[in-house]
C-alpha cells in the first residue's frame, strides 16, 4: 500500500522533480527530473538528466536508489543501535516505490537503453509522469510499463500545475522536435551597450577569461557551431572548444559557414575537425540540412547579421549572454534589424534558472541566460 | 592597556570597517566604516554612513555602543549566572575602546555635528584612520582628537591595503570634490540590445515596475535630475520621486534641463518642485552651475546625448544600468558617439557592489551598479 496521491503533501515531491529537471542543460534532449518515494512519501532518491550522452532522469534516479539500497544494507550488517526504533528498515521492498517523472519515460534505445524497461527490471511499483512524450522516436513508454505490470498515472489526474511546469521547462525543446530541426543556442559577447566590436572592427577580447571559458564548455556539449562568413574572414576563428588549460576537448563541433563568401582554404575553421559550409541566408534551410546529418544542438556563434537572422525567424531556443563591463559608444551592434518598429513588438525574452543562475557575475563579466518567450503558434 | 595594533587579528577589524563603508549609498558624502574595538580587540560596535543628512560612521558606531553598554548594564542588574565566568562585565571603560574608520573624523558642523567632538565627548582613548580628509570643509578631525588627550594612529603605519581599499570606496568622490562639482549617478534604463526607445520613439515602459521603483528611490536620495531638452519634448517626464504606492517623496530634487531648446509652459516637470534650464551642452558648465546652488549630488536621467556628453568628459561618477529582457534589434541606442574608434580605448567600468549587490535581479529585468575605473589624472 502506497501513499495517495491527493495527500497534500505530494506538492512539494512534484516541485522536486521541477527543480531536480532545472539541474540539467538545455540542448539535445528535453530536461528532466525524477524522484522516487517511499510507501509512506518519503524521498528515497532523485536523479535528473544531465545531457546527450548521459543516463536520463530515471535511470539516474534508480542508480541513485542502488547506492542507497546499498549503504542500508551495510549499515543494517555493521550496526545494532541500542534503541530499536533506530534500526535500519534495510533495502525496500521496490513494489512500495513511487517513481515521479516530469516527462513520459522513454521507450527508446540511443546511446542510452529505454527508461520504461528498466523502470520494469527495477520492480517499482508505480509511476507518475507529468508531461507525455508525443516524440515518434521515444514515445510508448507508458504503454511498455503498463503491459508489465507496472501501475501508471498521468500527471494532469494529479496537479494541473506540475504539468505546466514540467511542460513549459521543454516548451520550446518540443517546438524544434516538431520542427524537425536541431536545438539551438545563441552565444553572444557584447559590451554593455551591445556593441560586438569597435569602429574599427577589433573584438578581441571583450569578454573575460572566465566567460570564454563557459562558452568552450557549451561549445563542448554541441553537435555543430554556426557562424557566417563574414565573421569568418573578419575574425579567422577556429571555433575548437578547449578545456582551461587551452586542451582540445575529447569532442569537437561540426563547424558550420553560413553564407556565399569563399572560404579561404588557410581558413583556421577548416582546421581540426569538420567543416562544411551551406551557402544560403535562410537560417531554416541551415537547420535542416544540418538535422538530416544528425545533428540535435547547434550553437549559433555569429555575427550579428547571423544572429538577428535567428532570432527574426524565432529560430532561437536559449541566449547566453556574455556582457563585458565597458561602453564602446559607436561600434557594431550586436543586432541588426529584427524588423520592429514599436516597444509593443519588441522580442521578449525570459531570465532562464536552467543550468545555474540565470543572472550570475563570471569574473568581471555578467553572464545571463536567457529564453525567448515561447508562444505556440 | 589596549591590543596591540601590530597583531595579525587585526586584519579582521580592518577588514569588518571597510565592509561597514559599502553598506552605505554612493553620494553627496563619502563612504565611511567605523568599527569599535574593546581592549581585547574584541568589536563592540560597528557604523556606517547611509547618505546626506544622516549620522556619519563614528556618530552611528558611537549610538550603537551607547545601545550595547544600556543592555550590558540592564543584564548586569537582573542576571545572576552560576558560573561567575559568565557573568555579566558590565559596562566598558571608554578609555580602553580603539576606533578603527576608514576616513579621518570630520571636523565640520554640516547637517549633522562633527565626529571629532563627539569622540571626544565619548571618551574613546584611541583612534585610528585610514584616508586623511583632506577637503576644505571637514579636514582637522585628527587635529582636533589630539589635541584633547584622543591618541591617534594614521592608517599607513597598520596596513596599506586598508588604507587603498579605503580610498578606492571614495575615488571617484574625492575626484568630485576636486573637480568643484557635484557627485553624479547616471541612469540607464535600456533593452539587453541597449536601446532605450524603438524605432517609432515608444519607450513607455521598456523596464518594469522594480526598477522604475528603484529608481525613484535615487532620484529621492539626489538633490537634482538632470535631462536633456530633447527628452522633455519627446516624453513629457515629470521627474518627480515617488513611493511605490505613487505618492511623492518629503523630498524632491531640482529639475534642470539642459540645452537650448524652449522647454513649453505646459511641460510636466515644470510641476511639483523647482525647475531650471541651462542654455548649454557642455556637461561641466552644468555641474559647476548646479554646485553653486548647492547641489551635492546629481542624477543624469537622459537621454542618449546627455548620457554620452557626462560619459565622454569623464564626469559619471557611478552607473545604474537597469536592462529589461527585451530586443529591439534596430531603434534609439541608449549612447552615442563616445570618440572610441577601438576595443583597447574603451571605456572601462567596475562592478560596484556598494549600496547592494553589483548584479541583481530586480523583478523581470536585471540591474547592474557600476563606476567607471578611476585613473587618477
Amino acid at each position: 500500500m502506497s501513499f495517495s496521491l491527493t495527500d497534500p503533501a505530494v506538492a512539494s515531491l512534484l516541485g522536486l522533480s521541477v527543480r531536480e529537471a532545472k539541474r540539467g542543460v538545455r540542448g539535445a534532449n528535453p530536461l528532466v527530473g525524477a524522484v522516487i518515494a517511499d510507501a509512506s512519501g518519503q524521498v528515497v532518491a532523485t536523479g535528473h538528466h544531465r545531457g546527450a550522452g548521459t543516463p536520463h532522469a530515471e535511470a539516474d534516479a534508480l542508480s541513485n536508489l542502488a547506492a542507497a539500497q546499498e549503504l542500508a544494507a551495510r549499515r543494517q550488517n555493521e550496526q545494532t543501535p541500542l534503541d530499536p526504533a533506530l534500526a535500519n528498515p534495510g533495502p525496500l521492498d521496490p513494489a512500495t516505490l513511487t517513481m515521479l517523472v516530469t516527462l513520459e519515460p522513454c521507450n527508446h534505445t540511443g546511446r542510452t537503453g529505454p527508461c520504461s524497461h528498466a523502470i520494469v527490471e527495477s520492480g517499482i511499483g508505480r509511476v507518475v509522469y507529468a508531461v507525455p512524450d508525443a516524440t515518434d522516436r521515444a514515445s510508448g513508454g507508458a504503454a511498455h510499463l503498463v503491459v508489465n505490470g507496472v501501475e501508471v498515472i498521468a500527471g494532469e489526474s494529479i496537479s494541473e500545475q506540475w504539468v505546466a511546469e514540467s511542460g513549459a521547462l521543454n516548451a520550446r525543446w518540443f517546438r524544434a522536435q516538431r520542427e524537425a530541426r536541431p536545438f539551438t543556442s545563441l552565444h553572444l559577447a557584447q559590451t554593455l551597450d551591445a556593441n560586438i566590436a569597435a569602429v574599427d572592427g577589433t573584438s578581441q577580447w571583450i569578454t573575460g577569461d572566465a566567460s570564454r571559458q563557459h562558452s568552450h564548455g557549451i561549445r563542448a556539449r554541441v553537435d555543430a557551431i554556426i557562424v557566417g562568413t563574414g565573421t569568418i574572414l573578419a575574425d579567422n576563428p577556429q571555433l575548437t572548444a578547449r578545456d582551461a588549460g587551452g586542451e582540445l576537448a575529447p569532442r569537437q563541433p561540426l563547424r558550420v559557414a553560413m553564407g556565399h563568401r569563399d572560404v579561404p582554404d588557410t581558413a583556421r575553421i577548416r582546421g581540426t575537425g569538420s567543416f562544411e559550409q551551406f551557402h544560403t541566408h535562410d537560417p531554416r534551410e541551415v537547420l535542416s540540412e544540418l538535422k538530416a546529418r544528425g545533428v540535435d544542438h547547434a550553437m549559433i556563434e555569429g555575427g550579428s547579421s547571423i544572429a538577428t537572422a535567428f532570432l527574426a525567424a524565432d529560430l532561437v531556443d536559449e541566449i547566453w549572454l556574455y556582457q563585458a563591463p565597458k561602453f564602446l559608444g559607436r561600434g557594431r551592434s550586436a543586432l541588426d534589424d529584427l524588423g520592429i518598429t514599436s516597444l509593443s513588438q519588441a522580442l521578449e525574452l525570459e531570465l532562464d534558472d536552467v543550468d545555474g543562475p540565470a543572472v550570475r557575475q563570471l569574473g568581471n563579466d555578467v553572464l545571463l541566460h536567457l529564453t525567448p518567450r515561447h508562444e505556440d503558434k
